[in-house]
């Protein structure tokens, strides 16, 4: 079905499951947004905070879902906006093919194990006893350490380092400069320096889970830091030693993280979060920054001296005790 | 002019146009701050703050603006010491000349374009469709995505990943490790688990700008994520999906910029500053961390308490309604 | 006395020093965390606060310091566990041996000096004029630029970059993706635009300093940014030009210290803490981040409003000025 020259609204329609309102043979070239879609494309309205964007659109077609009117064209009419357009967007976007198997200049230990469809990128690196499962791809200058495990259908783009004994599930996804399996920070003082406590343990990361990039996962000092299925963590996170985040977490960027803490399923961390050792943070759980409170307590405490120097006034000049 | 074995400061001044206080024929052979620099030195004071520690320094000569006296040796007298600065710097330590060419390590597509003036490095990747412009420099174990594009003079530093697609203007510099177009973060939770939004559209990065170590730059979901010309980014940034900034802005390091943010021109971010998603930010602002107003918070929340106890005293021990 | 198949208890206290509380023939073959422990395992309590998940441990035997009884097994008593730990994890896992020499894919200028018990990994560059000490690794994917400087028994994992210049002492660890020597931020407006101060200075790591993953450390403008001996830096930290670090300082995750700070000796800066440029923090100091004392604030706040407007309904509802 897919074509060069795009979609009819009719053949969107059939592959979205939606209710087309307009005319099935029109045709759409791409998908771009409110702002800049022109007669050609088709564009999005997955929020209604923008229904007001979306009406004054000059987009050729509008997917959008059932509570909104008065678009100015037609409309792919679906339940969950969202999703459709995921599909919409894979569409005219499919995923580039890899080609299977592994670069001329690639460096690969003999005694790995790369999967006869996997792909091993231009410089990358691939040492000792790892292992590289079917239709994984190693992007280019990729490093992936002794012993560590990719699995299937995981993508492990460009510098990225996955340090040695480090375990992928399947259909991860890591982008380029993160460093999963760095040693811990930890030491103990003996009096005159910082000695090093050996980090032996590992880092888990299971099915599903994405990975920003240069963000960084410690390995754990003993056991395994581990992130698990579904979870996605964003850009230049810092996760410590013997963390362990619950299922389909949301984890966002320059999120930092310290040792041994537990976060658990559907937590949702914005941006800039940090959470001390040794915390635990419940299912569900969302943790946004409280800085963003600071103008709110100024202009409080601001109202509160008011309030008190008035009374102070109308009380007189008495002297104050200095409490 | 340039002798390795210095610059009398007659030479300096006319180079600088700057007016000399002391002797023409005197020789310096380097610079060097106020506090290390020795009799062949010279020094510089570009912020009347330093007065004091120039007058104390043991420089052989200054740099300075016109407001400063007292100085212990002949003075380069300018308008603008922090722009004759620049030039001083540059004279006794000019750009080092790259030797155009492609690496015999280098990995670069049949069909990438590489300008003859242009530098590829050892061990980088110049992926399909790649164009590196006149006198570009891609540093040695840079990844040059397939079909990214980097402009006349550009300067790619060692382990930089510039993703697919991505388009940097001339003058550009990007420092070692930075990952420009990485996906976007953006999902849909469909009940079960965070579904994917593929993120299929690019970064531009406009002539003049700078980015700064290990920082990220994620790829528009739609459309572009763009910098603006002449905007200088620190290390360790986050700029996300859709993001635009204005020309001429300064982002200091570890600031993070969340998706389809709008900065405005001449915007000043001082360091680990978060802006949260969909923000306009106006043009000339300039913002700083909340944080540090804290403990004069918790000072001026301290005074309030003492009033209101003494208040309290002076009223008696009345029963105090629950509020 | 290293054995494949572990340990007697005998054996280990010996090593460590230690008075065992139990039958010195029994065996154990690993280290494990409390929880996950099983019978032929050794685990270890040096923080007296997990007294309580030690008694209910399944471990075959217990590393621990002088005042905690009650351990349900043989106890290696010891009075620095930490330190003991250390020595204990080190008997499991012992450092794995580097082989010397400089691997065949690795680029490596013809007048770069590597000492010949140095390791040079796959697909590392190193520029004209650096010095690789003896017994050095250098990781695979590392980039040390020209002239830089490596000591004895240093370790730079993969993907780390080495600037131009830049100098590590003896023993430093330097972790993946980690960039040493990027220029500093430093621009000077010219009413049209920023124009950069040339970074010409350098970066000096002293002895037994560690740093972490993708963490950024600037060169100097002038002179040498710093860090001296002994101090360890956590992951996506970032350490601006000019800045001085002194001995023995803990430098958390995402911490970021601004161009020209003095930091003492023995400071610990917890993890994302800022630091303003030109601060000095004396030796010793512990900085914390101040925004955990928000929500202590937040409920003082509102105390004082309660207290406020008891006050004020006691005094009747007369006209309050505006102050």
């Amino acid at each position: 079905m897919a074509k060069a020259a795009g979609f009819t609204l009719g053949e969107l329609a059939r592959t979205l499951r939606a209710t087309l309102e307009g005319d099935p043979a029109a045709v759409v070239t791409g998908v771009a947004p409110l702002e800049s879609a022109g007669p050609g494309q088709i564009s999005f309205l997955v929020d209604v905070r923008f229904a007001e964007a979306a009406r004054a659109s000059g987009a050729g077609a509008f997917l959008a879902g059932p509570d909104v009117s008065g678009l100015p064209g037609p409309v792919l009419r679906v339940h969950a906006p969202q999703q459709a357009l995921i599909e919409l967007l894979t569409l005219f976007h499919p995923p580039s093919d890899a080609v299977p198997g592994i670069a001329p200049s690639a460096v690969v230990a003999s005694d790995a194990k790369v999967a006869p469809t996997a792909t091993i990128g231009a410089l990358a690196v691939i040492e000792s006893g790892a292992v590289i499962g079917p239709y994984a791809r190693i992007g280019p200058l990729a490093f992936v350490g002794a012993g560590a495990e990719v699995g299937e259908a995981s993508v492990v783009h460009a510098r990225v380092a996955l340090c040695a004994g480090v375990t992928l599930g399947k259909r991860v996804v890591v982008h380029a400069g993160a460093v999963i399996g760095a040693d811990g920070f930890g030491y103990a003082f003996d009096g005159e320096a910082h000695r090093k406590i050996p980090q032996v343990g590992s880092v888990l990361v299971e099915d599903d889970v994405e990975i920003g990039a240069n963000t960084t996962i410690d390995r754990a000092t003993l056991g395994q830091t581990i992130i698990r299925r579904g979870t996605k963590i964003d850009n230049l996170v810092q996760i410590g030693h013997n963390v362990e985040i619950g299922e389909h977490s949301i984890i966002v960027a320059q999120v930092g993280i310290a040792g041994s803490c537990r976060i658990g399923r559907g937590v949702v961390l914005a941006g800039q979060v940090g959470v001390a050792d040794h915390l635990t943070i419940g299912d569900g759980k969302r943790i946004f920054l409280l800085e963003g409170e600071l103008p709110e307590v100024v202009r409080r405490l601001r109202a509160a001296e008011r309030r008190l120097a008035a009374l102070e006034a109308r009380l007189g000049a008495g002297e104050v005790p200095n409490g």
